[in-house]
């Protein structure tokens, strides 16, 4: 099977090459040469913005067609200015960062729904899975859907922890968090949370100042002292923002030949550098492309 | 397969537990109760020390099993002083930091070989391998031996590059560095680099101060302004420092049942927070416990 897909790849790169031979291209060429047909925008109501005081601007794709009602809750806490003045309070290396969590003088709005059903996985009935030939660990099959990462046992399908995938905080189950405690992904992916938290989305611009900050000191990466927290000046949904003054992304379809042939060049590197291609690619080593709007 | 693995554990678990029956025990649980027989301690001469600038203390465990001329390289490096006065060049997001490199200015020791050979893998024989029962995207065969992550086609095996694995930089091939630039992983584990680069190490402390410095802002994470990279004051071998000066760290034991029951307990949280365990592991997600020698 990995044979097979590694000569049909290197046939169809080397249809589409001038003579002589073209050297194979890397990943990142495959990216810089893609049509304007393999990108999908953002939508601007799933495309949250946050901006932290010491200048970072955050971008994150939410994610509906996973868990609606926590992705409706968010919508409501950005637009009622409910993370406005929060903070990230928790960078624990190799693992997460987290920001805004409770605040008791702050009551939340009235819409948001306190105790959102457990949007842990959804049925694969409804999705079109472009499955990953490599074998996973904690799968019986991953691949994306839409330019997700998802995995899946054939009945329920779930979207994975990979590098840059938000979740929503939670105290002990029944509890699924409402979505005022949110966390990213900034190490080796925590798929053992898969299932049993709430993923909402993705950062699709800024994961690198959030991964720099500095590490917390106290129990799972909290900052002991508050004036180690890194304030969230505010956010907003690209929606709310006049035309012309919203950031727009977009993702590469996880559907286009393109990315058929960047998913075969992170699985079978070929460019100069490279003495032996892998002849596999972990779900969460092939992290869909994201750009600005050219 | 994953099935048994589960019961025997909980059974071999339910033993040791005092009655009324004890919850599931964490990982991190498992650890603080594990046994000094379940750690060995890191040889003083496998024990790179390297000092920042800025206070940052990093330990590195060499691995001569693996990469033995690339060792010795690195160790004839630090006694040779060449990597004293370098710095940190190279901050790449989800990926690797990256430090020294070629330094014209100062020759390499005479001794040091300068086109090692490509110490990419090993036999397998006279490796025993604790095999991980999940199956992973890149190797017929995972699992550890003596506390190293490892893969394996059953013939040969090679280190697996894990969050916080050092690897030499190295230019095009046949060139295989001669350890002057050295990386080590800070981002979901980059596997498609096994068996095109030597590793030649594991941090075992201070990662988290390299792995939350800025990004850099060229091509490929390099910092673009000298201004930006941090300076290494000095690397030593702990075996050149008298005894009492010298930190020492232990790592589990990978073929200890206190290794057994952490794998296991990583590939299936019962813990409170947990709804559903994963019932797999993956490599680079079942870290070997270090810790300093209590």
């Amino acid at each position: 099977m990995r044979r097979t897909l590694l000569c049909s790849a290197l046939f169809a790169l080397t249809l589409g090459a001038a003579a002589p031979p073209s050297p194979p291209l890397a990943p990142g060429e495959i990216i810089a040469a893609a049509p304007a047909s393999a990108w999908r925008p953002i939508a601007p109501d799933n495309l949250l913005l946050m901006d932290l005081v010491n200048g970072t601007h955050v971008a994150i794709e939410l994610a509906p067609d996973f868990a609606p009602v926590h992705v409706a809750n968010i919508r409501t806490l950005v637009r009622a200015g409910w993370f406005d003045g929060s903070a990230v309070v928790r960078v624990q290396d190799n693992y997460v960062v987290q920001w805004a969590g409770a605040n008791e003088a702050k009551p939340l709005p009235a819409s948001v729904v306190a105790h959102p059903p457990a949007e842990y996985d959804r049925p694969l009935a409804g999705l079109a899975l472009r499955p990953l030939a490599s074998p996973d660990a904690y799968a019986a099959r991953v691949g994306h859907v839409e330019g997700w990462p998802v995995a899946s046992d054939g009945g329920r399908a779930w979207l994975a922890h990979c590098y840059g995938m938000v979740g929503v905080g939670r105290d002990m189950p029944p509890d699924t968090g409402s979505g005022v405690e949110l966390y990213g992904v900034i190490g080796q992916a925590p798929r053992h949370l898969d299932r049993n938290i709430a993923l909402v989305g993705r950062i699709v611009s800024g994961i690198e100042a959030l991964s720099a900050l500095p590490r917390g000191t106290g129990d799972l990466g909290f900052y002991t002292d508050p004036a180690q927290r890194l304030g969230i000046r505010r956010t907003r949904i690209a929606a709310d923002l006049p035309v012309a003054e919203r950031p727009s992304y977009q993702v590469m379809r996880s559907d286009s030949p393109t990315f058929a042939a960047y998913v075969e060049a992170r699985a079978n590197r070929r460019d100069a550098f490279f003495v032996r291609p892998a002849q596999g690619v972990d779900l969460c080593n092939a992290p869909v492309p994201v750009r600005a709007q050219p």
